[in-house]
């Protein structure tokens, strides 16, 4: 079956959709500060092959240092990053699309004023 | 290995990015009136499980109307469009998500002056 999330009102500079919920993110594990996570594509919508999630990191924030066997998938919705991909440094802004390797070590750090913002889809199974 | 590819120049209220081909979309099977097609995340970044495209609908367009036995994970960035889903119609605008399951049939129209843009992300196999 079919599932719309309409998109809602932001809230402090990060989206929200009708009938998503809000997850912290990675606070217990990793130091970032103030960082959420919605699921936009996953379980609930019984997606069998990709999950597609949304993160936002506040000013000062950031993704914590990670390191899977699967690979994502990134779109920049808002926002500026400095991003660490495997020992290289970019910068991201809206629009950018970054694919990230399995075994890729990468971490997001949030640049400027605005929340960063992106959407990440992964393999359903991981 | 980890690619970016980074957001180039609006065309005609398209989207555009470095070093990711422009591709004509449906006009040939579909009757779709200049709507365009560019793979982001695909085979030529070598992504395994899950593929990231975007499509771009200009005013008075559409995408064919399609069924496939794979799912799609929709994300609207621009414009908006009338989603014909399953026998039931959706107004769509930008920040929607759509999850279209396997064999629903899907069609989008785009509605209003601006061009309608969306990722649409599907398995890889399929």
């Amino acid at each position: 079956m079919g599932v719309i999330h309409r998109r809602a009102a932001s809230e402090g500079g990060e989206l929200r959709w009708e009938g998503v919920s809000l997850r912290a993110y990675g606070p217990e594990n990793s130091g970032a500060l103030h960082a959420t996570r919605q699921i936009l594509v996953g379980h609930d919508e019984r997606s069998p092959h990709f999950h597609m999630r949304y993160f936002a990191v506040q000013p000062g924030g950031h993704t914590s240092l990670d390191q899977h066997a699967h690979d994502h998938g990134v779109y920049v919705l808002h926002g500026r990053a400095r991003l660490c991909l495997a020992g290289e440094e970019h910068e991201l802004e809206a629009g950018d699309v970054v694919y990230i390797a399995g075994n890729e070590v990468h971490q997001f750090f949030t640049l400027g004023e605005e929340p960063f913002g992106f959407l990440c889809v992964v393999p359903a199974n991981r």
